[in-house]
């Protein structure tokens, strides 16, 4: 039995094949995301993962409803398991915003989907951290946002030689459409036409832009000058006073293949070009206004950053801890008739807040203390009975090989101590 | 635009509505599991939410065929969102069990699905701590799971006036059952029928008992008698040794409706018996083989514990902490002209793990002062100038109204120590 194509089984450390998913570097990133969300004030909230397929067909542009992973459930219903975080934030904030104070800072860490043709390495599924900030125009919530994700990346150990926020503005280039007389309509293929401009043979970009009226040396030209406008100047001045301006640069390379976006956007990438970019963001003023039917209108802005690149990004530059075992001590249980107090013993220390790991069944004392260093434990821990009946404590830190009598009392407290 | 029927949103604390889900209350309790199991030496690992249809039918009995939440992707491929974790792992395991020495103590977070005539109140989504112990055949093995499922409730400051685990054994039915010359391959059908006795008129089991050669008095006398099994009494013995036998009753009126248990089993419930079971689980010792297709014959055991039952309980149990915004401290700015500086402040209180929030545009000071509060927050920050031109932090501590002078230098330590 397989598992299906494009999904991760993920797996304890030390992993048995390197192409196998690590569950504790996903928790270890999972950790920092939560933490530095949470350092910032973001609240966490979730979803499901499947919703009404309308609500992602309503606004997404047509390049993720080519890659939606929908289907008709038992009772004929279409839906969709999620391609995106922001339309079920949108359908969330829409029911309840009233009740919160605004700005409402929130974060996810949603798994989404999509459903591409199978490709090798290619997968159906990743994990994101999601945050938004709803409810302020102000130019100070997209640098809040972005110090947000550069702080995030900084809780890795990432630092500006290895990472970097290229920052651009879908109204400057709306600006810019409009003023070289682009048909209205016809902004979003603009859009779409410069976003795969880094991608896409430049005589197809070419044709595309020749076609709505422009050409490439236009647009190489306003993405060459790279003017900042009022609203991104006011964000790199807010990003500088918190002295992250080495984090930065203007680029108008970036636009963001999305519909919905309507002022800063931004993407990060790795310094040295080598991966997918690690992040993308922006603002979608009028995303929540369209999705509530017009009953909620509040100005809006996010970002989401997969895992996937992330990790490669990590281990690549070799800032990913080694995972051990979490296992603070080992019970070694070397006479059998004090298994029943060895017992008790690891319930007290797992009740103080120690992990202790021992044999469910008998084994040889020099296979349990094998398997103590196996498993990264600090210290073993056994039961020695004195001649008087007294039972006693015996520690042995694993690392300076120092052995330690303790009474039984004493013993949760002391190892704690450690 | 409405969320799926069935499915839950979670939203952060404090709840608009009391009927809504609190996103906090759900990772209070994830914490809580991830926490206990990994003291108890349990490594986490996960799966796809999505399987081949066919890993869930091959085994599980028809009370859960009749609930999957299956579909046919755009590949015509059959699939099933998860209903259950066990095959999931069964398959993990069987792929690579080789490089994990044995046993294996794994345990995972998932969201499970299934797709039930939609009635009120019942979700088609929940989320379980599944904790599996795979390679050992030893009554030990069942304590060790029973005593994390013991001490993974009372983690949430449950106690033994709260619940407890009705410990039986499905190798005991079996024996009963042929015993009583029933015919083994109506065996899944006999377990069935003593699954529903407790929520069943008597007269329909009578009548599916008689049909299988057994009366309801034989299989409440044999309930009645209660006598514990060799297997059961070692575990009994076990759980002694560790304190925790005021938790567990042996109890034959459970018995486990999955078609796959083989012999202990057991549910944790409510003592004032109010709720559905809170937890349950068992041993599976052919599940591996069965669905590795014999490549891999390894024993097992698991158990699963819902959140939702879980939540339930704590809450009518009054065990739920009040969930703040977690926000350690509010940077107050009165003074525009120290916006810049302020925000270097915050950056660096961040910096240092401090959860700060502040004002994105200019406020009241009032204002800002009244959501420090409502926030929770333990301090406030503001920045002043001197006459000399120097800034200074003045910090405020909202329990006790004291308020501190201290350097730029020195404010994360000293704010950090507090």
């Amino acid at each position: 039995m397989e598992r299906l194509p494009g999904f991760r089984d993920f797996y304890p450390e030390p992993l048995p094949q390197p192409d196998l998913w690590s569950a504790d570097a996903r928790q270890y990133i999972f950790e920092h995301w939560r933490a530095t969300a949470r350092s910032y004030g973001f609240r966490e909230y979730d979803g499901p993962p499947l919703e009404a397929l309308e609500l992602f067909t309503l606004k997404s542009g047509s390049e993720i409803i080519g890659q939606l992973y929908n289907f008709s459930d038992k009772g004929k219903r279409e839906i969709s398991l999620r391609p995106e975080m922001t339309p079920t934030l949108a359908r969330m904030v829409a029911a309840h915003e009233r009740n919160y104070k605004k700005p409402i800072k929130w974060f996810a860490l949603p798994q989404l989907f999509r459903y591409e043709r199978q490709q090798k390495g290619r997968l159906r599924e990743h994990f994101q951290l999601n945050a938004d900030i709803i409810g302020e125009k102000d130019p100070a919530a997209d640098a809040e946002l972005i110090a947000l994700l550069i702080d995030t990346l900084r809780s890795f150990g990432l630092t500006e030689s290895d990472f970097v926020i290229r920052l651009s503005s879908r109204s400057a280039w709306q600006e810019f459409f409009l003023q070289h007389k682009g048909e209205p309509a016809r902004e979003y293929e603009f859009y779409q036409a410069v976003d795969k401009l880094e991608r896409e043979e430049p005589a197809v970009t070419e044709q595309k832009l020749a076609d709505l009226g422009l050409s490439l040396a236009q647009v190489r030209a306003f993405i060459e000058a790279g003017k900042p406008t009022v609203e991104l100047q006011s964000i790199l001045d807010n990003l500088s006073a918190r002295g992250l301006e080495a984090y930065l640069k203007i680029d108008y390379g970036v636009i963001r293949g999305l519909a919905y976006y309507t002022g800063p956007v931004f993407e990060a990438f790795d310094r040295k070009g080598e991966f997918r970019a690690i992040a993308g963001g922006g603002r979608y003023d009028n995303l929540i206004a369209l999705l509530s039917g017009g009953k909620v209108n509040l100005p809006a802005l996010g970002f989401g950053m997969g895992d996937v690149v992330l990790l490669e990004l990590l281990k690549e530059r070799q800032k990913l801890p080694r995972f051990e075992s979490g296992i603070d001590g080992v019970c070694v249980i070397e006479d059998e008739s004090l298994r029943a107090d060895s017992l008790k013993l690891i319930q007290t220390l797992r009740g103080a807040g120690l992990a202790i790991d021992y044999s469910l069944t008998p084994a040889k004392p020099d296979k349990q203390f094998k398997r103590a260093q196996e498993l990264g434990a600090s210290f073993v821990v056994r039961l020695e009975r004195r001649e008087t009946g007294e039972l006693v404590v015996k520690a042995r830190d694993l690392g300076t090989r120092q052995e330690d009598v303790m009474s039984l009392v004493d013993a949760p407290a002391r190892l704690k101590r450690r």
